[in-house]
Formats: structure tokens, sequence, C-alpha cells
């Protein structure tokens, strides 16, 4: 048996797009005389399809290309993931469902039973969790289908759900494993994946095929890295990152499992990949083509202006440097030679006369007021105004250059520097926003060697230092590690080492800028724990704050 | 045996203020001589808490608060609402728990079963579900401990859950319910709550004791109307609305429920007594007195004006009149006459001056376009970042004045008249505000009439309408609901005798608009489906796009 995996990037409610690229990989699979094609999880209409999923028209719409699909399944089975319909009235009305589509009918549909409901997740949100369990005959094979984290009850010291759904199936001796997955991306998530793929193998013992999604839905990246593992446990096979790809495997050489084959996984590298599908995918899925940002002759807007080129091709990216009296003539150097490495169309438009204006007019109004943070930001302000003039008139979009460490602690302008509509390292603390930097340059120096090495100032008062408000970034970036990804308390992070008056500060800036983060765009999420959709916080909430 | 009924406002991650709170609830209970005072679902540490509840440490918190209760809890009964920890590995970590305390100690603690886990509700990612009910005896009496959503699996067409709580507590013969809620507001909710207390009185013929929270938390206001019903099905008491309120109920008399007594439900003033609400809290819980917006002439701004004099006391309110060259004379004399109205401090700042300059800035890069959409925004951005500037310099918080209908159909400026920390009206279609105004106006005319009468227009160009690139709002308003709140499809719409042209162009303006909302201040919610955390939906989304 012949067994083919389809990694593509699909796009949330676009059912034409989605469907006209899965008939195509059947034809390809065909040609190629696979038995079997397995595709992603809720492929039909993307994921995740977040409340789309409460319109009847969009389930109609979902029906209406499983029934496609079915009718291109004769001469080979599809194995594709679509909502489905709960016939009864108690509990949710959608169930998260594998399709097996063969002789141009659905043979068999089984539903998803572990349903992931934190982080960026919300399947509960929607649908029932699966109560019975069946496999599937095929050619003579008996199959389990299974969903994504229906395998992911294992191999964790602390599982989430109270049953495995493959133990269930047990009683009618599965011969093999087809697992349809829309599992995302984190710098560290593929060796997450290997831990849980390898308990599957080691309790089932028999060969499991897992399929991904590849490509980005706004924040959420899929990387791909499906997956072939053997019944011994070895890994047959994993799919490239941030690439479609369609591959085949007999299932007899699988089962043998000679050699293992994995790609290696340099954290840089990876984020760097993330990133730049994560932009193109932004882009590609919303018809644009155009970016526009501002460079500060700083770190965050460098790095993020190497990687718009690499995305987009450097005609389509447009910086403007907005220099005010307070910037430092090397911020201005700094960022047209980028400009000029990069080869992208530059603009210097200093931003004085609008500010001085803003002062004249604000006179009568502050005169008895000393020079503070209002000023500071108005400066930003005028920044945000005038880079969202260009991206209104010639149809850019305008691309924040924040870090995560600013972010966690509120250093940033609302509707200043915090504009813009996607947010491209805002998952990259700061000091590997210095690696990352280290590491667009391995081939040549595209950033100024001097952007990477001064010391970071946001240039809004005479002689700024960002360490003037803020801890140095490597004693901040690590409070804010433990904090927002591993859920330290303040008690913890005392015992581990850390400055107590330190991390009551940090801790407290994270918690009271929550009103901050509530307004700013989606972060393309690269950590297991980014701002945004996956981390829901009050904004009155008064815990350490 | 007499309950008490503690309908109080708590406050996120505030666990000292929430038990100083109670603790004076229990003095004041018990020389009243109740056997049991009841207070709300995780009224310890706040409703929502949400992400909060993954801090180990913020969950200690709320254990202290128990035992602090449990400490207080002589000679009285009390049932609380706390996070509790799941001591079975397999599953979620905690439960939301009621918490029965007398006589010093936890006598019993009942978790939750149905997890509300859509709209603004995310239970499941939180906590298990309860499989295990059991009854509480004390002082002779069968009772059955619940929480909110506990009850709510009867009185509706499409249950969400395949089980009734209480249906598993039947055995057990309870004599009477207490269910502690949070249940928000939306302006038709208390009605689904009647009918769903009702229901479960219906089926399960003992007296009920139902306490809600009051109070909002950020863009959730909780309208109390916590109730009380007899096993005949009578409500033999409402709590008043948007109020914090301790009664007393005599069992026995509750058990033969004499006479039914309920609030009258008029849609405009519990809308206007929410938003008043949410204003007020949500300055007070973040420790802010003053507000600031600007004042355009307009029917939006001036009903925010007067909510926020109302919440804030005209004293904490100021306001800036920022009109341009295209700013028409009435808009101006409309604007000082309802600040003059109202007496509150207001500055008219013309900004004119503050645009030519950008213009003259931008000359260079725009002199080949004509004037268009970028124009305006800058307009709405300077007013902005002037608004801003004050409410940086003085420590107002800025109010975002923008309505549902603008929202829905991404007529705003993002980062200009988007901006503010809170959405005061963005809940409110805009043929509402017209309504609102109405009844803010009913004692005397504070809202100058002509502001009511005249057409609604940004004034961001000569002679500019709404109308000139939106429907009627009259028209518009109603596809609006059809699809937002009820979910329907293009088809149902044309059905209904909408306008096909119309109603794609609407749908696909709402859809297309995601990316602003994203970006904008949490909106108090009086409907049942605000924009926020209850409508989550993709940004590169192709559906009706």
């Amino acid at each position: 048996m012949k067994i083919a995996l389809a990694q593509l990037d699909y796009h949330i409610g676009n059912f034409d797009g989605n469907l006209t690229k899965m008939r195509s990989a059947i034809e390809e699979a065909k040609s190629q005389h696979a038995d079997i094609i397995c595709f992603g999880e809720l492929a039909t209409c993307g994921y995740p399809p977040r409340d789309f999923l409460e319109f009847d028209d969009f389930i109609h719409l979902a029906e209406h290309s499983i029934q496609k699909l079915a009718e291109a399944a004769r001469g080979i089975a599809v194995v594709v993931g679509s909502p489905s319909r709960n016939p009864v009235i108690e509990g949710k009305d959608l169930y998260n469902s594998a399709y097996f589509l063969a002789d141009g009918k659905i043979l068999h549909v089984q539903h998803k039973a572990l349903l992931p409901t934190y982080d960026i997740f919300d399947e509960y949100r929607y649908f029932e969790p699966a109560n019975e369990f069946q496999i599937v005959e095929y050619k003579g094979k008996r199959i389990a289908l299974s969903i994504c984290e229906d395998l992911w009850n294992l191999g964790n010291e602390n599982p989430l759900y109270t049953i495995c759904p493959l133990d269930e199936m047990l009683p009618q001796k599965p011969e093999l494993i087809l697992n349809i997955s829309a599992s995302p991306f984190a710098h560290d998530h593929a060796e997450d994946r290997i831990r849980v793929l390898k308990a599957n193998a080691e309790r089932y013992r028999i060969p499991l095929f897992y399929v991904n999604h590849v490509g980005a839905q706004t924040e959420i990246i899929f990387d791909g890295g499906s997956m072939v593992v053997a019944p011994n446990g070895k890994i047959v096979d994993e799919l490239p990152y941030f690439e479609e790809c369609i591959r085949y495997y007999d299932l007899d050489e699988v089962g043998r499992g000679e050699k293992e084959k994995l790609q290696p996984k340099d954290k840089m590298k990876l984020i760097h990949n993330a990133l730049v599908c994560g932009l193109k995918d932004y882009f590609g899925k919303l018809g644009f083509k155009k970016a526009i940002l501002g460079l500060s002759g700083g770190i965050d807007s460098a790095v993020v202006a190497v990687l718009a080129a690499e995305a987009l091709g450097e005609d389509n990216v447009r910086v403007l440097l907005l220099p005010s009296q307070f910037s430092s003539d090397h911020s201005v150097l700094d960022a047209r030679q980028l400009a000029e490495n990069l080869g992208v169309q530059y603009d210097v438009i200093p931003i004085e006369k609008v500010y001085n204006t803003y002062m004249e007019v604000l006179e009568p109004h502050f005169w008895a007021h000393p020079f503070n943070l209002t000023e500071e930001n108005i400066q930003a302000r005028i920044r945000g105004n005038l880079l969202m003039a260009f991206s209104n008139k010639f149809g850019h979009i305008l691309l924040n250059t924040t870090n995560k460490s600013e972010m966690a602690v509120g250093y940033g302008t609302l509707y200043g520097d915090l504009c813009g509509g996607l947010s491209v390292i805002g998952d990259v603390y700061k000091t590997e926003v210095y690696e990352l930097a280290r590491y667009l340059n391995r081939h040549r120096e595209i950033i100024p060697e001097n952007i990477i090495t001064k010391p970071p100032s946001a240039e809004l008062r005479p002689n700024q230092k960002d360490s003037d408000s803020l801890p140095e970034y490597d004693e901040l970036d690590p409070i804010l590690f433990h904090y927002i990804e591993k859920h330290q308390s303040p008690q913890d992070l005392i015992e581990m080492g850390f400055d107590e008056k330190l991390v009551r500060r940090v801790l407290r800036l994270v918690n009271i800028n929550e009103f901050k983060r509530y307004q700013t765009a989606p972060v393309l999420r690269v950590t297991s724990k980014a701002f945004g959709m996956g981390r829901r916080m009050p904004i009155v909430g008064k815990y350490l704050a």
C-alpha cells in the first residue's frame, strides 16, 4: 500500500482555493499510483477558522467541499479534515472530523476526541468531543484515523485529557495510524512532536503517518515537518519545514523502520524561516504585495526590514527614515546604509517641523509643564501618522517593529511605534533580536555592524538610552521568559536568584501594560507563548500590578 | 433557615479587596442572623480571571482566601466560588468550584460540570468538568450547590451539554438549590435568565437561590439581578441591577412562593445603566479618575461625553473640540453648547496648522496624487495625537467614541478616531445611539437637538456625509444585526428581503475590517455579541471577503 502525505498551505475560508489545491494533489497522487492521500485537519476550510464555524453557511460550504473531494476520490482514497454536524441536539453542534473518502463517496468519518483549548486553541468553543471510535477498513488494511491532539495525551508528564482515543480503538486491532494535524510552529515544538509521536509508536507498535499544515494564518505559523514513524519508533521521514510538499511511502517499508531520517533544528534558522513564512502568507492571503516601515537606525527595524525584503522582495519594501532633533547622526547614516545594502526605496523625512507645530499648538495648554513622556510620544505618533499616510496613499501594509521585551514591559507608544498591521518580531526577545541580526548577516554584512553593537535607544530625548528606564536586556529577558513562558511566580524567580526589587518591578510592568498589548497588531508566533490570542489577560486585573 | 444573597462587585486578582468585602458582608449577615450567605462564582479572584489561572501563585492566593473565609465562617455558613486543584494527573489541573464553608472549615466542595466555552467564555481552557455530584447537608437541609452554567442546560432549544448536573443530584433528594453565578449583562439577557431559572424550578420543584456578580471587568458588565425562585416557578425576588446589595430570605417563605416580584426591563435604561457601570468600574479598577474625549459636534461623541460625566462626574471629564477647515460652524457651536450644558472643561484647538504642516512635509512625495482617504485619515490621526498628548500630560484616559455600526464596516481611522482606552458605545448600533441620546435628554436637553437631528458626517472633506460611503443607518443596522448577532448567511438575508448587492457589500466590509477591530480598545458589551473577546475572527480569512 502506497500512502501520500500532502503537506499544504490552506487559506481560511477560501474553500475554492483549498479545494483546487487538494484536487490537483489528488491528481498527482493518482499519477504516482498512491492508494491513499492524506490532507490536514480542517483542510477544507483552513485552520483555525475560529468563529466562522458559527455560521451555518460556512459549514455548508465545507460540506460542499467534502462532496467535491469525494467525487475526486476514485481510484484513490482521500483522508481530509473538515467540520461535520452533530445530529444529536444535546452538546455542541459540530464535530472536528476526519473524512475517509473512497469510491466517490464518504466511506467513514471519525471525529476528534481531544479538543485543544489552551494557548491559541479554542476547539471546545465549537466542537463536541467524539465518544465513538471506529477504525476503517480499506484494501484489506485496518486503519485508525486520528486528528492532531488525539495523539497528544501520551508522552506528557501532565496529560490534559482523561482518555487516549487510540486506546479506544485497540480492540479493533488497527494496523496503521493516519493522523491529520494542524500543529503550529514554535521554535522548540518540532522536538515535542517527535517525542509525542515516538511515544505513540512505542505504545501501539504500528506505522504512524502524521501530516501537518504548512504556511501562516495571520499570527499562527504552521511549519509542516510532517512525519512517518515506524512501529519500532524510528522517524522514517520528516517532511521539510515551511514548504508545501507531497511525499509517498510504501507501508511495508515503513513497517520495517530500517533507518531514521530527521532534519537539523537550528533555533535561529527556524525562527528566521518562520518569520519569512509568516510575512509572506500575511501579505499573500490578504492580497497585498508591498510593505512599509520606519527605519530608526536601531536593530529592531533593521531586522524587520531585512526579513521583509526576503519575504516580499526588495522592490516591494519601502522604508522611511524619520529623524527628529533628538536623532543622532549615526542613526540616519546607519539606516541609510542598511537601506542601500538591501536595495529598498527609502526617503528621509525629518519630523522636526511637524513636531514644532504640535508644540506651538499645545503651548497654551502645556506651557506650565516640563518636557516628559508626552512629548516623546508625540514624536512616535507623528512617525506613525506619516508611515500610515504612505501606507494609505500607496497601498503598503505598515510593519510593526516592536520586539517581545518592549511589548512585555510596555516600552513603546500606542498609536506611535506600536502602529502596524503585523508585528513581525513581537515574539522575539531583544537579546534574540541580536542573534537574529547576526544570522541575517551570516553571508554578508547587510545590517551595518554599528546597528548591532551600539547601545539601544529610542532617541526621543537628548542622549536617551533604553537602559535609562529599563534594566539591561540580558537581565530583563530571562525574567520575562520565566514569567511569560514558564508562569513562574515572583517567589520562584527570587529563588532562582533574580533580584527581588527587579522581579517585582518587571512583573508589574508586564501586568499594567496589558491595555497596550490589547491594541497591538497580531504577533507572528515563534515561541510557546506569544502575546495575542494565545495569552488572554484581564486589563483591569490587579494581580502583581 | 435564613439565606443571604450577597450580590457584590469583585475585582479580578484583587484578593485582599475581595476578601475584605466578603468578610464585611459575612459580619453583616451574622448580625442579621442569617444561616447561610452566598457569594458569586470565582468570587475570591474575580471573574473572568483568564490566564491568571495558569499561574500556580494565583491559585495559591485563591486558596489562601478560602482559608480566611473558612475562618470567618463561624456561626454562619459561607458559599463562595473559587478555583480548586484537580488532584488527578489526567485532565485539566483546576476545577471551578463552589465551596461550602462552615464551623471554621471546608465542609464541602462541588465542582462545576458545564463549562461555558463560547462568546466571551473560555472555561474549558482552564477547568476540568466535574464528574461527581454530591449534595451537602447543613442544619438538617439537603442542599444542592451549583455554579452558573450548571443550570443552563434546561430551557434551551439547543442545549450545549449532554447532562444536567442537578439531574445527577436528584437521587440524593436535595431540598434547595444554591447557584453561584457570574452571568454577564446583555440588554436582553435578564429575560433568558428568568426563563432558565423557571425551567429549573419547573423540573426540580424546590426553592432556588441564584446570586450573580455586579460591576464591570473591563468590557464585561455584570448586572446583578440575582433571583430567588419558588418551587412553583414564581420569581419571589429579583435583586437590583448594577448595584451591590445583600438581601435575606426565609426558606419556608420562599417555599410558599406567594407572589412574584420582577423589575421592569426597559432596554435603553438598561443599556444606559450598563454603560455608566462599565465606565465607572473601568476607571475605578484601574485607579484612574479622569477621562478625556474629542467632541466633534456629532452624536457619538456627544453621547459618550454625557455618559462619562454621569459615571465620573463632570469635573473629571475634559473635552477637546478639534475642528479642521472641513468642520462646519454648527459642529463647533453644537459641541460647545453640549460642553456648556454638561459643565465640563473644554478647549477648542483647530488642527489646520498641524494638518498644513503634514501636507507641506508630504508634498514632495504626494504631489502627484489627489486628496483622498489618506488626507482624511491624517486629520483623524492628528486629533488622536492631540487627545493622547492631553491624556499623557494630565493623566486622563481617552474614551473611544466609535459606535457598533462604524466598527462593523470599518468606517473609522485606525490610530485616529479609533484611539482610546475604552470603547464606550462600540456595542451600540448607530440607530440605537440616537435612542440613547433621546434617553439622555429625557429630563432636559443636554445634547443639543441639532446634534440629534442633523445628518451624520465625519467632516473630513468638504460637505461629506456618512451616506456618501455607507448605506443609511436604518438600512445598514438590521443587516449588521442579523449577520453579527444572528449569524445569518447572505442567502438568509436576501430571503428576508434585503437587497442582494447591499448585503454582499456590507458583509464584505465587515469581514475585511477585522484587522481594524483587532487593534481597537475593549468594547463595553451590552448585546449578546459584541466585538472583542466574544467574537474571534481570522484576519486573513477569505470568507465573504
